[in-house]
């Protein structure tokens, strides 16, 4: 009697909203997987599993994992940390007995897994004992200024991707030596964040999105979006110098 | 009798190089558009028309862009700026013709449109006069991350994407202040730009991907990669901090 192969985790990026933004390689992965499991907040549906519904085969088994609710608790508080852990544990431990019964699992991202992606914990868990395949998604960003229709580097242009949460201090050192910008994570951020980019002069060529290339989307110049809570899914996209031609 | 509407310029982004890592989207207006046109190297296929291999409507008309040979001309001289513009020019107005006809054009962009794509010069010279659709894709750098297993942002991390043709020192200034980094174009540039990591501390974690997701991959910590001219489709990878979970 052999022993079972065990199975492969396929971590999928799922693109960053609109279903048809999906890669025909997850699009494949999806409807032939024995196992598909996710990440949502609890009492939502989740970005992730919306992205892929009407693809996952009738037969699969779903494993959703909630988000711990940690609303009132700092990012920085060993709390909020133990709570994260406990969960990203015990996620690696339910796809780990799936994988090790032979079972492929797909494991479904927003975006692409490795660009701030939850997967990668599971990934950093796992990647010792089982099989893994990465399969690239397309960019919330690269959703956003497509539909925003903002060309955002040109020839030599230098991009920088910044978390609107460090301090303005650190984002102007961040954004200083840039030619183009995204600035995510706005959050409670959106003041701090414009008043960098105009101290820098970087203000005026900045563009809000909310929810890029979701039905819901809504896209305008950053001068036009007032101060006060950004929702999750926003970010300002500063494009880059124009190019010679 | 009424004017025939005009049809619409769908920029497809044909993602790093593996075929099966185009979206649905581009996949589906790849096979309908009675007009798909493509730059490539003269003598080459040309690396997005590969990708779109079996995907094209067999009606379609195909217009192939050939770039100017331009390589005894360094990008600064003047006689390269005017070959380049006036490749960029003739193709425009030959995409133009067939939009002004009502029929829509399909054009090709290897990895994004909006990052770093030839596409660009296109779409500043016919966005006013036509409709415009962008189809993001699945970024180079992506493909090249997923297949080499690299979780690149964590958390709060900064990610800067520089050019190698960049000077030492404008390599540094713009490296200092990010976590995780890719440098593209690195042609002629490997030993500056490892010499710049490492006096950052970088070089010991970085990976260097050549002709990421294509059959012909080549991927290996920087460290085993010898000076010396890198192909076009190359780049280095420095992955951020790992994240505290």
């Amino acid at each position: 009697m052999t022993a079972t192969p065990p199975g492969t985790l396929f971590t999928l990026g799922m693109g960053p909203g609109d279903p048809e933004l999906l890669t025909l390689k997850a699009a494949r992965i999806l409807g032939t997987a024995p196992v598909v499991a996710y990440f949502a907040k609890a009492g939502q549906r989740g970005h992730a599993r919306t992205i892929a519904e009407g693809r996952i085969g009738p037969a699969a088994e779903e494993l959703r994992f909630d988000y711990p609710v940690t609303v009132e608790i700092p990012h920085t508080d060993g709390r909020y940390v133990d709570a994260m852990a406990g969960c990203y544990h015990a996620a690696a431990e339910a796809i780990a007995a799936r994988l090790g019964q032979g079972l492929d699992v797909a494991l479904l991202c927003e975006g692409d897994p490795f660009f701030y992606g939850s997967s990668m914990y599971l990934f950093d868990r796992l990647r010792d004992r089982f099989p893994m395949e990465i399969v690239p998604g397309v960019l919330g960003m690269s959703g956003c200024w497509a539909q925003a229709k903002l060309p955002m580097t040109h020839g030599d242009d230098v991009l920088a991707v910044v978390p609107g949460t460090m301090t303005a201090a650190a984002l102007a050192d961040a954004l200083r030596g840039a030619d183009a910008a995204v600035v995510m994570k706005l959050g409670r951020n959106l003041a701090k964040v414009r008043a960098v980019l105009a101290a820098l002069g970087r203000a005026e060529r900045a563009v809000y999105v909310e929810r890029g290339t979701m039905p819901t989307a809504r896209i305008l110049p950053l001068a036009e979006v007032a101060d006060g809570a950004a929702p999750y899914f926003s970010m300002i996209l500063v494009p880059g110098r124009q190019g010679p031609r």
